[in-house]
């Protein structure tokens, strides 16, 4: 029973993404998603799904894809060498939602399936994935309740699962060039078979399944809040930080644009509208210094 | 005669700096450039000058440093891998235009002076640089216009030097997950110590003080030009393009983040305001199109 089984990934995945995607059409009433099914050349494909300008989604992508290719990219293997040369098959859904009211967080979600294959020996699979969180304007109440819902769908598989992830997410999720976190985090891990197959595989189901239940409350309770130019120019600013992050860091993105991957699937991760201004700073005590201040330095939201 | 003057290279490149802004704030009427000189914590400094929201100039950064440090960092060796573990003296002025109407193109220019040096053993020195045009509305003339001042800048060096650099800006401004070039390029240039120090900084010279006379003419035909929120609004987009290859493959901005050096003075590339709309392409016969079939295709702008 603990041979992985890649059917039933991919058919978790595949309904993972229509529920994602329904849970969030159920928020917009404005507009539905718009699908583009795409093959890629040297073997594979995927069904990316995307929404644009949606009176709360000013842009929302979830993205499924399935590719496989003769030799792992250099993204995949520059912690593990011992992989480089193999053939390999990886699946997974990938998720970015930027709102448009400030007020509502940007949210990014993860989960994948990777096999590294070659002749006479056993193949190495593994999970990975994980869900956080980008909040231009913070609520303590929201970080305690996506945190809350994170751990939610670690405890089932061992209490050390929530910290350890957790840990990692506020690590990888980091800009180093500005010495800040992306957002609040939330849950990352990689690498993940330690569980033999099922229990792995369930728990990268778990975190599937707990991304609705965090993102949506958080959603609903902000996305009528009143918010002017300023907010809106903040949001615009800060989602800059976004940019560089998927672009200089992230792994994923770089794993897709190494692999000859859909470079328009890949990069509807990037916000629909962006400032950068130079060497800008909040003015101190204002609501955006919050921000700096409370949220975008690791905590344990749970703690209290 | 032959060996590396860096204080000769500083006192050029720190007046280069000087008279482009210069040149810039003549065109401008509306701001000047703002000073920031900063400290790198490893050795070194720099000179950063910025405008924005100018009449002409939306954000235009223009940035002289001189860093040094222990080791070279891998985006200096990954095409030199003897290089490796040589500390380093790096030096250079930097910039990137980026004017508000959409009809005037960003231009971006650099030119820098590298020594890595280790015990017993002879110093390695080389010049490199370069300049590159990213129109968003593309005009012949201004093509040509360009391209010429660049062989002026060139052909007093030998007849082959036009060629070769133009060649490797198109090879080096090029998106490869987009298929695309960045613009219609221009020069570029590094490893560049083959006419011996002296000559190889006279050649550095000119291709610096031949940006003014390439950009400033095309700005002064183009800032009148009257446009409307469709050519806004399509220089917003095209201006992802110009993010994308900064942050996921210029070799200077990696080289920066890298070393530890001033994060807003390296990041100052970036655009003001930047939009991304998925899988957008232009309708046939438009002249968003032309840009993309006439422009963004390397050719011989001087062979007719």
């Amino acid at each position: 029973m603990n041979a992985p089984n890649v059917k039933a990934v991919s058919d978790y995945l595949l309904d993972l993404q229509d529920r994602i995607c329904g849970a969030l059409e159920t928020l917009d009433q404005e507009k539905s998603f718009r699908e583009d099914k795409w093959i890629r050349e040297e073997g594979g494909g995927g069904r990316s799904r995307v929404m644009e300008e949606g009176d709360v989604f000013e842009k929302a992508g979830i993205n499924f894809s399935h590719v496989h290719g003769r030799q792992l990219p250099a993204s995949a293997t520059a912690h593990r060498p011992e992989l480089a040369g193999r053939s390999f098959e990886a699946l997974g859904v990938s998720l970015v939602i930027h709102p448009r009211n400030p007020y509502v967080p940007t949210s990014h979600a993860n989960v994948r399936f990777f096999i590294a294959e070659k002749e006479n020996a056993e193949p190495v699979w593994w999970f990975g994935g994980g869900f956080d969180l980008t909040p231009y304007y913070g609520f303590e109440e929201d970080a305690m309740h996506w945190h809350s819902t994170a751990r939610q769908a670690c405890d089932p598989f061992g209490k050390s699962i929530y910290p350890r992830f957790k840990k990692w997410c506020d690590e990888y999720f980091f800009l180093k060039h500005r010495g800040e976190p992306r957002g609040i985090g939330g849950l990352f891990f990689d690498d993940f078979n330690e569980l033999g197959f099922e229990t792995s595989f369930a728990f990268m189901q778990s975190v599937g399944d707990h991304y609705i239940p965090a993102y949506t409350p958080i959603v609903e309770r902000r996305k009528d809040h009143p918010y002017a130019e300023r907010e809106r120019d903040f949001q615009m600013y800060r989602r800059g930080r976004y940019v560089e992050f998927n672009l200089v860091y992230d792994r994923g993105t770089l794993f897709g644009l190494q692999t000859g991957g859909r470079t328009e699937s890949i990069l509807m991760s990037l916000p629909p509208i962006v400032k950068w201004r130079y060497d800008w700073h909040p003015a101190e005590g204002s609501p955006e210094a919050e921000l700096y201040e409370k949220f975008l330095n690791p905590r344990d939201w749970l703690s209290t």
